[in-house]
């Protein structure tokens, strides 16, 4: 059984701790106003808007060290929907991982929309969870919780891969907000 | 109907160019030794490896001038498979369109392995095949090209979106290169 600490409550915050209650991991699911609550999970989810993440790094940075931390964002400008707000050549996992020199960071879940995560399906697919990451063991923990709450983890490569999830996340984003696909479709994995 | 010309005799090319003839269009196929001959579609298809599009540029270029130009190309390092060569703030397409100011250039294809351009299928999926660029009556041309040969074609935005497509396709060489999707499978759309 792994624990998971998640930080954010919102959709996704909440359909990953569904995920792994679903697989019969202990959950602790830490909102805003928990700033003060010691994380107790080995594997953290940081399951909040990408310019909060720097916020949760001030207060709980410390506290990630020897983690595996988890990055779900996708680091859009909201305004224009037209391009990413971090490196070209970079992403913003690799951002947490510089600020996070003691913790092994995974780039997961920022190509699955809530509602997919929550069902288990996307169309026909079941929804698959692409991880990205330098630490082997640290995905296969990851990929544990994912395949016990019935959905798919497929090892997506190096954390230099988080650039391309990002890409995957930021078009998906857009055909949606564009009604080219729905909230409930998407880009799915076809083995 | 619609007039082909594709440029590029390999596995994309030839699957191209069956898909338009399913669909009832003309379509003329060139190879290399064809430099000579003159280009008769109103479309066409530049279905060659990157390195090469800069000679095809070389020698077709002004002949391209007034036409849809479609790019397909996934601009990887094959040398190491952890990069693209192109500028991380610009695509392969975007070089493409800036050589030829008089073709309406668009990015299509890329995130399609060339099996499920033939088999019409993506496992349970019908392929889709995302198409971007600039210009609007020029992608509908080409979504008419998809959809009558019994593919489904969408809309993936601006031809700045061709970054994010380009992504797409890296990544999905990397999967099937490391076997987590085969070359039949890889990354589909859902309504």
């Amino acid at each position: 059984m792994a624990h998971l600490s998640i930080i954010g409550t919102g959709n996704m915050g909440q359909a990953i701790a569904a995920l792994a209650g679903r697989g019969g991991h202990a959950v602790q699911l830490l909102g805003s106003d928990d700033a003060g609550v010691p994380i107790t999970g080995d594997i953290v989810v940081l399951a909040v808007p990408y310019p909060a993440v720097r916020t949760v790094l001030a207060e709980r940075g410390d506290a990630l060290a020897g983690k595996v931390v988890v990055d779900i964002t996708n680091p859009l400008d909201f305004e224009t929907f037209d391009s990413l707000t971090v490196a070209a050549d970079g992403s913003a996992t690799e951002e947490i991982a510089a600020a996070l020199p003691g913790s092994r960071v995974l780039k997961a879940f920022n190509t699955n929309f809530a509602s997919t995560l929550a069902s288990g399906s996307l169309g026909a697919l079941t929804t698959t969870v692409l991880i990205a990451g330098d630490d082997t063991d640290a995905k296969a923990d990851l990929a544990a919780v994912v395949d016990s709450g019935g959905l798919r983890a497929l090892d997506a490569g190096s954390l230099k891969r988080a650039r391309e999830l990002e890409a995957l996340g930021f078009l998906q984003i857009t055909l949606a907000a564009n009604e080219k696909v729905s909230w409930t479709g998407g880009l799915g994995v076809v083995a």
